[in-house]
């Protein structure tokens, strides 16, 4: 939905709303016949809630496409994923928590291995260790000088790191140097346009020296650069949806996404579910709306491990009614994506979505599973970026449409 | 869904895919209370088939829309049909596999009766037959000369002819000199922009050329053109997609839509559905996409004859095996739209439609009909042209969008 057009319909009242993300949470079944994750899980707390909700499944991006775990959040904070698309750079910053400014470039840089000719001969160098990754930063960092430009290298993971440049009047528009294949020479900065001449001279100089101060290195004797990016200018949750927000999460690269619209990030004891559940109590009176997240579900998915990712959905389920408790005018419970262990990735197939409220006209979904919810009120492909809109309408956060 | 945006997240493998088309599968029950064709005719296999899939209805173009066979297939392939829109010329060269070259500029003709005022009284000449037609065609062919511009004029059916102008520079940006009513003369040709200036002067030569050739016919002694337009210069289907592709169909006009988009076009040796699946089979190794048509489904729906409907869905049904046992990675089984016997006519209903693949997340649907369908993962009114970018994702053909 346009953000525009929700943001001239919103109204402010003390109603509080909580987005439950359990990351990945759609599945597949690991046999045909069977149950997924979700239905194979015992929750009859979130099966109750059902019963009062309205239900269905939604599509973060579009039919067939597998979200990345930006779009799908985006989608979720009721931002177009496909208009608003985050740069890699920024992503890696997000990732590691590197608090960009504005005006920064961030690029998502690899530590590879050139041959004596210059040409790529292996893109991660054997990815390194992340040890390794951070000595070869700091030594980059302690003697690297650019003309008027602060510098910030900073590791992500094995070959992976960040490149920040900080200076006035840089620009984004630069391709990457990164060739994507063996055998190629990496490119040097070129800009898309004249107004990035100066970033790049600034990162020419970089990859110079850069290749100097590396040239006896094994195997990461070069880096390789992508994603050239600023923190993007987008409307902030609080103004167009109305609504003081707090982020729970533990993970950077959701803290991250949280904070690219402005949410407040709010610091729990520890990783756990039951700690997320504590800092929400705690900070209940102070937002309209909390996002709180959930990142088993996904890992699990990940390795492919059914039956720990239908045990995450069972704790999920046990700590439901410390949320409950709290009288949420709207409890929206989700996944940003599916995350099938039978796939062991995130996949396309549509996410499982009730949205709780004392209005909500629940349907006849009484089991909070993929195929029950496919016959519930929000529809079988429901579009994931409507749903913020739906919880304003819920928790009467939105006027009336035209006389 | 934009064709960039799927282009752009594609990636190869050895998969395969099955779109296998049943022309107007849609229908209607002949009384309330009834079953539809589809409802109606005995599929074990595609029930079969069904349990394990994820079923819904279609909507080809837009809710409400009746959509003709160019729309209709163009979003079968992925291909929005209001956004790709074929103009008549070039859907009657198609119609009669004339072979467009790229610059030729083609029109649909009828042949007409005009009276002494040279006022249009029938635009339709009294449906002359088919040989006259011909006879007429042949006159204007052997006798036509225009300026460094090469003519040709073919049969269609009845009253319609196909005119192609091929010449350096022409411009299909001319109105048509049909004026859709009797009693006025028919139109000059007349251009919408300086740039058609010459294709304007040869057509005028054409129409004055034809006017006195056909000044002694009855009733044919006048031509009415429309729909002028050159082959469409759209994104291949396997650029977009990276489907290596083809068609097996046995009416010219579905095969000239898949030829508009680059499908390869496979001979089979005879109309039948046997026929065609046997070319399926014999080309099996040499591409990624198989487009099948089935025709006569559509044939005795416009007949109005509902058993003879039933019959051709029953005997697809047999064959199915055949298709199966060839182990697609994904098999869609749908219609370009529906033409219900109890209209006689294409209509406006979605179309039932399955997708079967390994991952697909079968849903509860256990008979492929109409009514059963709506219960479906795909929901009851799944955009058309989303079909190709899920097929791609069920064969894992699809990069994730975003980090």
């Amino acid at each position: 939905m346009d953000l525009d057009f929700v943001r001239n319909l919103k109204k402010s009242n003390n109603t509080k709303i909580v987005l439950l993300v359990l990351d990945g949470l759609g599945g597949l079944t690991i046999n045909n016949g069977g149950l997924t994750e979700l239905e194979k899980a015992v929750t009859p707390n979130l099966d109750k809630l059902a019963l009062e909700s309205v239900c269905g499944l939604q599509i973060p991006v579009g039919n067939g496409i597998t979200p990345g775990s930006g779009p799908g959040h985006l989608a979720l904070f009721g931002y177009n994923p496909i208009k608003y698309q985050v740069g890699r750079g920024v992503l890696a910053a997000n990732g590691i928590g590197f608090k960009l400014e504005n005006g920064d470039i961030a690029a998502r840089g690899n530590f590879a291995t050139v041959n004596e000719e210059g040409l790529v001969v292996d893109r991660r160098a054997g990815r390194i260790s992340s040890e390794k990754n951070n000595e070869l930063c700091k030594k980059l960092c302690n003697n690297i000088n650019l003309d008027n430009c602060s510098l910030f290298i900073e590791t992500v993971k094995e070959h992976r790191f960040l490149l920040v440049l900080r200076a006035e009047g840089l620009s984004s528009d630069i391709i990457d140097t990164d060739p994507q294949e063996v055998g190629k020479k990496p490119f040097k900065a070129q800009g898309f346009s004249d107004k990035s001449d100066r970033t790049v001279d600034i990162v020419n100089d970089f990859l110079n020296q850069t290749s100097d101060l590396l040239r006896d290195e094994k195997p990461a004797n070069m880096v390789l650069l992508r994603g050239f990016s600023k923190k993007p200018d987008w409307p902030l949750f609080r103004d167009v949806f109305g609504l003081k927000s707090a982020a729970i999460a533990s993970y950077p690269m959701y803290k991250g996404l949280a904070g690219l619209i402005g949410m407040d990030l709010l610091k729990s004891e520890g990783d756990s579910i039951q700690d997320e559940i504590n800092t929400l109590k705690k900070y209940w009176g102070d937002y309209d709306f909390f996002f709180i997240h959930v990142k088993k579900t996904d890992s699990y998915g990940e390795d492919g491990n059914f039956d720990a990712k239908v045990k995450v959905i069972e704790e999920v389920d046990q700590k439901l009614s410390q949320i409950l408790d709290l009288n949420p005018d709207v409890l929206i419970v989700t996944g940003d994506h599916s995350t099938p262990s039978a796939l062991k990735y995130h996949s396309w197939h549509p996410v499982p979505v009730l949205v709780y409220s004392k209005f909500c006209r629940p349907d006849k979904v009484s089991k909070f599973g993929e195929r029950d919810c496919i016959t519930g009120g929000l529809g079988p492909r429901f579009p994931a970026e409507d749903l913020i809109p739906l919880a304003l309408a819920n928790s009467k956060r939105l006027e009336k449409f035209g006389a």
